[in-house]
């Protein structure tokens, strides 16, 4: 059991910035999947880089999980609290430090969510392009190297994310990269950060790269009566060396119940969704060879523009996605798989994958970032049914395990979590046992979100949750 | 003293993979550049990766040093071999295994160049684009985070390596990455080995993105009568969202010699040298802008041409500018510089630079890549003169001090191998123990490369060079 004087030294510290409401720990100890919660023992809502050092000093002295969250967008249990400890709320930690123009980035503090940052950014000519849907914490994007519609064109977390301030599990506060555009001055810390789910450190600044908006930006939807078509008419476009800004797929099946929630009529066949930025004549030119792509494939009649009002609703449209899918069964949770697969796997898999689906009680519509070979399935389940949880969990082990027979990887962009920790050791073979050293040598005790992430037990972890020790307050 | 039964078992695995030749050795110990020759005792050719995996079980077993070599053109010692042991010369290793193009991406093992491997793709309308000037070989290159003249269009080996095949020091063969475009699965142990400089793992095979060869290719230069001016139309060009696919300067003493090696008549001003990369139509467009950019800062009429002998003269002068530069001074041995700051800070760090140089008994032609920020200081020195030496290691040091003081890195593309660890502390603060705990974790016997990168003695290192062991074969 852990330290009892540890959350005692831990609220006398913190004061009012510390909770320990049930109703609070029950919805920290989960996020927006179908994970259940598992609860911390209490939550710390830090407002600056030394309230961090001093709550990461106070939890390796007394050895207490710390569970790191950004706006619990994670899909794959990343904010659950399995060994019980604390969950250290960035919430509160929202400014916007810095904006620097000449050097087109930005610094912030890691509760700032995307859309804060880019109503910020609407008058500068700038924005910050790394876009999951959700309006996830930069940091937790960091955290989880998160990526989204855009990432064909201006990639993920780890390409824009050009340093970090982190307070590691020794307590230390380190600075990683600069404002430098490149360096080669030794281990590449920037880049272990990212995606390590806050297991080897606590993001407590991050400097993003920031993009020019372009001058003119063009989104559109054409469909196909074959997902191979248009799969074929990605792989064409990307070989081409047309830059698209967006590249996304909708199945049939998908395009049904957008049309239900959102009253559209589109035909129900697969359709790409695409954006390209660009001059004037760039993005009417990448266009115009984008349309002969899809055309000699059989695609439809393009549907494009370049008003503002008609880009917001498609992608309104495709945000909205996974809402209108939800709806198309009432009542329903969803189960969303999140494997990638080289670009040249995509249409096999995706087939394979609907006629799984086929023979499955459940149904599932499929998106995705075709761009990447990334897509989704979102496994509609009812929520009290053992049965149709279980055949969406297996459908989902058959996704990744095709995902990993084409060389792909079980998650393009959730993360791991606790929930595909079983896949890691297939995936990576020796190379886990190495995250695990990894781990090991940057956080010997266990205490930055165990659980997760690495192989278990790599050692002495947390002997087990332990009930809230502090009043409600 | 190292183990001499392990030189043996050594020798007996590998035969004629093995050379103690004494010129050999010397000039394994020392790449392209100013530092002395510290010779390893003895060389081995590996063929193969599992080559690679059974030299490091026995250097392992024997605690033998273990220092990996490309095509020996690092500048800062990577290569040496300051406690003896073996020089892991991987240009035996030099196939291309597969040009895949579905997925965009080759698989090279790592003794190929980066020119062999673009002759190689000539035909198929792709290129591999990171171009470091020398003829690297590419596995070298992932190990030292190499960069180049294009980084500005294309990123560095950070964003062009997908994934590695590496042997660990602790014997394990890993795959790191996929041919997935993305993955958030665990910590980016790909990103962690490139830059690594053989610290943590010899790579034995590299899977690199691939770019559509472009439709059009535009490329040119400009003078300004100010370098600030110059830097300016960079910023206003970066900021514009311009694409450009190279962007270099020249100071007027580089032109100068440029002149003088080429039978040149450029103006002695500050120049930049850019390419332009896109659809006919684009290129054109793009460089209608950055043109007027220019003209508005008071550049030099433009001199820009799409004809493909027109852009090798104009890049191969760039290339041999090294050379251009070394023979404006017969005999001279050179130290080159490799500061990388944030663009507002270049102008007045590069200002500076030249006062700190005309005080002092050097000439030092700069030049570098100013679309990232990285410039380069060629410090001319007579090789006998101790003198000299003191002094360009003087203005050397200056420029960190003064690159780290704006927020800058000690070096944007060379490296630390021993020439730059005495910086890393100033530079990373506690995130160099950080490093130091992570060499400890994944080479817990400080075989691979030791006396490079991470802070020394950060354990126990081999106690020194010992004589060559072996007779000349």
């Amino acid at each position: 059991m852990q330290d009892f004087q540890g959350f005692v030294d831990i609220r006398d510290r913190f004061q009012s910035q510390v909770s320990t409401v049930s109703s609070e720990l029950l919805r920290h100890g989960r996020s927006e999947s179908y994970h259940p919660s598992l609860p911390p023992q209490a939550i710390v809502y830090p407002q600056s880089t030394q309230d961090v050092a001093d709550l990461v000093a106070l939890a390796k002295q007394h050895k207490i999980p710390l569970v790191g969250r950004g706006a619990g967008t994670s899909l794959e249990g990343q904010t659950a609290a399995p060994f019980g400890g604390i969950s250290v709320d960035f919430s509160q930690m929202n400014k916007i430090i810095d904006i620097d123009l000449a050097n087109m980035c930005v610094t912030v503090q890691p509760g700032v969510t995307r859309e804060e940052l880019n109503r910020e950014l609407r008058h500068t000519g700038t924005f910050f392009p790394v876009d999951p849907g959700a309006n996830a914490s930069l940091g937790g994007m960091a955290a989880t190297r998160a990526s989204g519609t855009t990432t064909v064109g201006y990639g993920t977390m780890r390409d824009n994310v050009m340093g970090l301030e982190a307070i590691m599990a020794t307590g230390e506060r380190i600075t990683t990269g600069s404002k430098a555009k490149k360096s080669s001055a030794g281990y590449d810390l920037t880049a272990l950060l990212v995606g390590s789910e806050g297991t080897l450190g606590l993001i407590t600044e991050l400097t993003l790269r920031l993009h020019p908006q372009p001058d003119a930006i063009l989104a559109g939807i054409v469909g196909f009566s074959a997902f191979s078509n248009a799969v074929t008419a990605v792989m064409d476009t990307i070989q081409s060396g047309l830059s698209m800004a967006r590249l996304e797929f909708l199945d049939a099946s998908s395009v049904r119940a957008f049309n239900a929630y959102a009253g559209e009529s589109m035909p129900e066949m697969p359709h790409l969704l695409f954006e390209i930025h660009g001059s004037e004549n760039g993005v009417h030119e990448t266009m115009q060879m984008f349309s002969q792509i899809c055309q000699d494939l059989g695609g439809t009649e393009f549907r494009a523009s370049s008003k503002t009002e008609d880009r917001n609703a498609l992608w309104k449209l495709r945000h909205n996605g996974y809402y209108a899918i939800l709806a198309s069964r009432p009542g329903a949770r969803a189960v969303v798989t999140d494997v990638c697969v080289p670009i040249s796997e995509l249409a096999e898999v995706v087939q394979k994958t609907q006629a799984d689906i086929e023979q499955s009680p459940l149904s599932a519509p499929i998106l995705g970032h075709v761009g990447d070979g990334n897509f989704h399935a979102i496994l509609l389940i009812d929520p009290d049914s053992e049965q149709e949880l279980e055949a969406a969990q297996h459908l989902s082990d058959q996704m990744v395990e095709r995902a990993l027979a084409v060389g792909g990887t079980c998650t393009g962009e959730h993360g791991i979590g606790f929930g595909k920790t079983k896949f890691m050791e297939q995936e990576h073979g020796p190379a886990w046992q190495i995250m695990g050293s990894l781990k090991r040598a940057l956080d010997p005790h266990n205490i930055l979100n165990p659980g997760k992430l690495v192989p278990e037990p790599v050692f002495n972890a947390p002997t087990g949750s332990v009930p809230p020790v502090l009043p409600d307050q």
